[in-house]
């Protein structure tokens, strides 16, 4: 019995058949065009490749996990775009649906990092800044789904006079840490910033904050620290060292870690998601 | 079938045995003094008042969970204390140990503002503050338990020069907020500063401050505020206003209420702890 899986991004959509990493048929990627050709992709894949038992989905956001749509994003054409009800009809499998980070963890939590955890955080540190959380063996969803990436982080002006980039809260943990916010911050991307140490200085002690809150409002037994900004391999032990110093011996720290899926996290939990939604 | 509840504070000791709040027996209060006199007074009130199918106990912290210890706690003589061993011992029925916070977040779940609920939090502003996380009617563990109380935050303090008051953290949440934080920064307690406009307004965002970083990372159905401070009736309504402004639209933010069962959350939901230890 083999599974669908689609990591649903702002800027590409990845699909899979399979059952886990050793076993993964077909990936595509395709860019994320307007929702009907985006999802008429999609759904062509998954009808030309054989009977998946079921599809999961790993989307972008914000999104009602209720009603399986994504809901006010700014991206061109998407605002209440029903993803999952245009694909249910396609397939005519069962649809399951959750944020991309969400899906990510349950990949970490089956394959990767968080093997035999419960209860733990996957943060991708991207373009944007999102977080899913784990606990009790359950994703976290309550009345939306957590929202990492706008928690509000200290921001000394003095040290750092940047305004940040979220358009709704300008220098939340997003605003002033994210992929985004660095490029803006120093006039160009992580990837072309070397290994400057004021750079990585400060993203580190941002880093370290989300996650010192992240730590103090969940009890995570382990951190994932993830996306682009992330392969700046000089961050990692910084960002361990700060949150260390910032909670003071008081609150344990957990391991903080890379993701062991890597790039793939996204598309095979969305696949386990698939595959716990029938089992 | 009757249940035994302790609501084990820092400073007095809460003991109950009944049902629920309408069925409440033998409610008994005594101060907090040493480990061995405080237990034992526990264990002779619930061997004096007839069996109790099992026993919950929400208690200060920090606690291990695991091994149903009193950690590292500051207060004289209660570091490391083996409560669950001790009053297992001397009651011979299964013993449930919990934070205080978890315990009243379960009270109200079960009884007051967060009926039907599964998804919620519960935070105390008392002389500390400590937070109750439950997500998919779990209460939330992890590592250890969420220390909502040592959430960075921020501060300014061209505004507010206070240092804080916590002595791991300095400006932490709880450093800035809690009740202890009101008294050292204005020189007297909360309560017998009136209406003053400058000490809530300034309180109101603090804990807004903290409301908004705990719904980004767990996105609750509600949030409950509790504690001594928030009998000061004037904050709750400035808090909603803050917390408003500061989720700027992007999140939704949930309900903020008072405790239904006010100071009975804590003894109360030791019981339903005790009761969903054996049902």
């Amino acid at each position: 019995m083999s599974y669908g899986g689609i990591e649903a991004g702002g800027t590409k959509w990845v699909c899979a058949i399979g059952t886990g990493p050793d076993e993964l048929r077909d990936v595509v990627t395709f860019p994320t065009t307007t929702p009907e050709e985006t999802i008429g992709r999609a759904a062509e894949f998954f009808s030309q490749n054989g009977k998946v038992a079921a599809l999961g989905i790993g989307s972008f956001g914000p999104v009602d996990l209720h009603r399986g749509l994504i809901t006010t994003t700014p991206k061109p054409g998407w605002a209440n775009t029903d993803v999952v009800g245009a694909l249910r009809d396609a397939l005519e499998v069962p649809v399951v649906f959750d944020t991309d980070v969400n899906a990510a963890a349950v990949g970490e939590q089956r394959w990767g990092a968080a093997l035999g955890l419960d209860t733990f955080c996957y943060i991708t540190v991207g373009t944007g800044i999102g977080g899913g959380v784990m606990a009790g063996n359950e994703l976290v969803h309550g009345l939306v789904h957590p929202e990492i990436g706008h928690m509000l982080i200290r921001h000394d002006r003095e040290r750092d006079p940047f305004d940040g980039v979220c358009p709704f809260h300008g220098d939340c943990f997003e605003g002033l840490a994210s992929g985004g916010a660095v490029r803006a911050r120093w006039g160009k991307p992580g990837e072309e910033l070397g290994g400057d140490p004021r750079v990585w200085e400060l993203e580190a002690q941002y880093l370290a904050h989300g996650v010192v809150n992240v730590v103090c409002a969940t009890s995570p037994e382990l951190v994932i620290l993830g996306g682009g900004v992330m392969k700046q391999l000089s961050l990692l032990p910084l960002v361990r060292k700060h949150v260390d110093a910032l909670l003071a011996g008081y609150v344990t720290a957990p391991p903080i870690v890379s993701p062991a899926l890597g790039d793939r996290a996204g598309v095979l939990g969305a696949i386990e998601l698939a595959h716990r939604a029938v089992a």
